[in-house]
């Protein structure tokens, strides 16, 4: 195993506010501990690059951080892009698309 | 309904390439043809920020692009986050959790 | 385009309440008026099998529901798989797999 | 950390054939060694009920298993339902949801 793509969002569920912000700046926090994880913040999930063990470790902890929060569920959603064939980054992707537009 | 903030991420199946680059590049080319459509590119998807019914009828001419160009099997995942108590754009969910980290 | 499987997972968020079956039950009774499309509700979503055009139809009646119960953000996610090449059902994709397991 | 419900989804890409049932069999055999996780089999997904970690680790081997296959792209999705204030299992959930009805 090596180095992935992977999109992750965690939601709190039942919180009583319809703003999240709070909750996903707290998870953000916690990717800044981990400068060998590369990541992009979009406006519907956190995209990291890094080894797929690793960023499992950090989903974990991003996943745990609302119930710190007092969240009493949270929904997590991990999608995993792993090519073996290349050495496939989130730059290389994004260009690989632009080219060819 | 009104405006809403969707994740949209097609993938033909059995293509016997592991580069999808040309795929996407095509189906970004759909949404050139829709200014009113606010859109951004990312490693794993593509955001579209717009009106939810003009979304899903180009999210279905998206889904429908692979089998002209020879897929015989398409994946497509949405994902709409729509919030009517303020009016939520993709620039303003990236600034509040930016301020806030 | 034709017959599709769909899922679907509607999440309102901000609900005070963890617990969302109430929600999911007034979601579900929407499909009991389309005959015409084959459903299995899981743990996790809700399973359809049936025209592709029709299912979108019905989905955004199941996405707009919890905003009349209250909700002001909900969380709406559509996974399609669109096979050409042979007709695809729920129960000759689970039976495939079980023959093989 | 306790028991959660979690939905998997492996899908190899690039593997020429649009069949993937091969692949999930080969997947779902993985889940046999493993009688503390309760598994259902939906034609979308697999739905896992057990310990995180565990599940974690489970995932890990699902997503490999392709790989040891032949094929070069394999794109993995987990989402995790995570609830602490109540013993969620995926039986109740669909009782709970089908006593509203």
């Amino acid at each position: 195993m090596g180095k992935v793509i992977a999109e992750v969002t965690v939601v709190p569920l039942g919180t009583c506010s319809t703003s999240l912000s709070d909750y996903v700046a707290d998870v953000e926090r916690i990717l800044e501990k981990y400068p060998q994880i590369r990541k992009q913040l979009t406006p519907m999930s956190t995209i990291l690059e890094g080894d797929l063990n690793l960023i499992l470790k950090v989903v974990l902890e991003m996943h745990e951080n609302p119930f710190l929060s007092g969240a009493k569920r949270v929904s997590t959603r991990i999608s995993i892009d792993d090519r073996r064939d290349k050495n496939a980054t989130m730059q290389k992707k994004i260009e690989s698309v632009k080219s060819k537009i």
